[in-house]
This record gives structure tokens, sequence and C-alpha cells, in this order.
């Protein structure tokens, strides 16, 4: 037993992987649910309780969701986000704000350096996006994220790419619905046009003087939001 | 039976919790064997199944690691720190370090504004015990480690030093070992007093241009190392 027991844990870690794999591949859907037990049994070829053990570990790191009385439904589509998830809901709203700008004006410097026309497109077409939904907060905050997250894929950088889309939603999720835009948007207009044409431009410099710019306007309006008692800091 | 289900799989959730608990406490330190099954079922008052499923969780977090033949050992002390580790382990040492980049600057400008009394003397111990081990290659990195994490704790930022914790602890163990001293040792000695000197004074923009010039001091000699083919981009 205690020479057998290492071994059915080393199964169960490959059956979690193959599980990982499922959803990371898209194969699996977040919000679907998971096909049944005895199905899964039969298509590995192994038993409920490996099978079990390999599903627990995947709803401990936030990725399947066991519903009661229903059955099991995937969550999260990354492992490495519902970590970072699970690690922010711990922190303030201020922490994540701040790790958030150390990385915007790097990313504004990477960006300008490495953009390809087809990101410049993409980044454009966001830009205009945001520009045209000002009237609808919640809208203008969906397409303000994209324009955002397209920035930063245009630094190529995956690392940087994954943890700026985490804090972004983590971010995403406290500010929607609390912030009065009225003040923050014209601004917004002008720092963001700046931006993209420092990045058209590929000048790293003028990129990351826009995004000290973006980041200074949107620290004056949330702090502005925090002392009228709008968000908790 | 299939209304059963969620429910013990909410008991195995609360255990991994225990579990978590135990090691994130220091209760269960790293690299220490966790108590036999028998002892951990009679503990907690569950079956031996429950308490296997937990197990294998946090086996798949990287939290605890089983030894064949042996039993089950504490891996790393943080879950969020094994995910990321986990995350790094997948990217390039440089996309690692252009994030680092990103936070360095964020982290000397919030050192500078926030830094403790407390904060600067550990900081200087740490500048000092670098600045003493410099015959010593091996010693110098773990040193210098030690002081950026001293200056990243005089941020008072939770996330922000968590994550710079782990981007480090990934580059030193990419970097430890390879580096060829002679030229940066001196430039270091330079730009450290400087960022130090910044936060003693409580500067910011001083404290990011030291860490500016820090950064691009250990860019040119890292780029030089992969261009002489010591180590992989």
């Amino acid at each position: 037993m205690t020479l057998q027991k290492p071994v059915r844990s080393s199964l169960v870690k490959q059956i979690a992987e193959q599980l990982v794999q499922r959803i990371e591949s898209g194969a699996w859907k977040v919000g679907e649910r998971i096909p049944p037990e005895p199905e899964l049994v039969e298509q590995l070829g192994i038993s409920r309780n490996t099978l079990r053990e390999a599903v627990q570990a995947l709803i401990h790191t936030g990725m399947l969701e066991a519903r009661q009385g229903d059955g099991t439904y995937v969550r999260s589509s990354s492992e490495f986000g519902a970590a970072m998830q699970r690690r922010l809901r711990r922190s303030t709203l201020l922490e994540i704000l701040e790790v958030r700008y150390g990385l915007e004006r790097e990313i504004a410097r990477l960006a300008a350096m490495r953009r390809t026309d087809a990101d410049l497109l993409q980044i454009r077409q966001k830009l205009d996006a945001s520009l045209s939904l000002r009237h609808d907060p919640q809208a203008y905050i969906t397409a303000d994220v994209a324009f955002h997250i397209a920035v930063a894929h245009a630094t190529h950088n995956s690392v940087m790419i994954d943890l700026y889309e985490q804090m972004t939603e983590s971010l995403r999720l406290s500010v929607s619905g609390t912030l009065d835009f009225h003040d923050l948007l014209d601004q917004q207009a002008i720092t963001h046009t700046a931006l993209v044409q420092a990045i058209a431009e590929q000048s790293p410099d003028a990129a990351e003087e826009a995004a000290s710019n973006l980041i200074q306007a949107s620290k004056t309006a949330l702090t502005e939001l925090i002392e009228k008692g709008g968000m908790d800091a």
C-alpha cells in the first residue's frame, strides 16, 4: 500500500493534466458542463477514484466548479488566470492599480518598438469602438479594456499579456458600474489617441509619456472617487 | 449518489483549504514530510478518500509533492507562488526580464514615497552585505536578490511584493552560475547606491531614474551574454 500510493498519485497527475489540456485547448469551454463521471471513467480507462481526485484538483485550482445536484462545470480556461484571480481577491484596488501602472508604461514602450501593421490595425479598431461608445458607460468600459489588451498584445510578450489581462479583469470587476465618467472621458479620448499615435510612429519615449499621462488621469479620477466614498481603496 | 457527490466535493474543498492553511501558516514547512495518512484521517475525522482527494489537489497546485515509496512532502509555501513558477517555466528569460523592468521602476517610486525608517535600515543592510560579497559571484547574487526584495517591501504593496519575488526567483534560477560579473559589478555598486540615496531622500523621480539606469546596465550585460551564446534568450 505504501509503495503503490505514489504510483497512483502520478496517474492522478497525468489525468489532471489531460483535463487541463481539454480546457486550455477549448475542447471544454467556460460555462459548459463536463461529461458525466461514468463516461469519463470509460473514456480514460481509469477508476472512479482516480478521476475524482483529478477533478478535485481542478476544482481546487478554480478551473472546475461542482454545482450541487447538477454536475461539474468549467469555470476558468486558464490555471494561471484562476490562481491570479484568487490572489487578487485578497488585495486592495490600489495595490492592483499600482502594479498595472508599472506594467502599463513598459507595455507602451514595447508596443511602440514591436507592433506589426496587423497589431496597429487591431489597436485602432478598438480605439474607434471605444470612442463611439462614450454614451454608454458599461459598453465603454468593455471597449476600453479591449483597447488596452490590444496594446498589450503588441508587446509580443506572453507573460506581460497574461499578467496585464488578469490585473485588468480584476479591476474591471471592481470598477464596473461605480465610475462617474463625465470628467474622465474627454481626457481619455485625448490620451488614448496620443498613445496610438506614438505606437504608430514606433516611438517608445512618446508612447511611455502618453501612458504616464493616461495613468495620471485615471489615478486622479480614482482618488476622487475613493475620497467621495464611491469605492473602497 | 448524484445528489451526494457535490456535498462530498465541498468537504474535500474545506479539507484542502485546511491543508493550505497549515502550509501557509508555517506549521508544515517547505521540505518537510507531512504526517502519515492514518494520522491525518483520524485527526480530521474524515475518510481516507476525502483526504486523498484534498492531498491530490495540493499536489496538483505544486504545494505538495508525493515521493515514490516515501511520503508526501511540502514543496512550496504559497499557492500563488507555485502557480506563478509553473507559468514562468513556460516563458523566456527576456519575457520575465521585461515584466520585472516594468515593476522595478514603479517599485523605486513607491519605495521612495512610502519607506519607513525601518525599511531604510533593512535596505542599507542588504546593500552593504551585497557590496561586501563582490568577490563571490554565487553569494553576491543571493545578496543582490535580498537587496531588491527589501526595496520591494518598502512599497507596502503586497501584490507588487509577491509578483516581484516570483519574477526574481525565476530569474535567479536561470541566471545563477552563468553571469560574468567583471563589468557589471562596479556599475551595480554605483546604481544601487544611487537608488538607496533617492529612497532615503524620499525622492520618487530620482529613485525611478536610478532604477532605469540599473535596468539599462543589466539589459546591456544580459544582451551581451545572450549574443556570446552564454545563455538562451
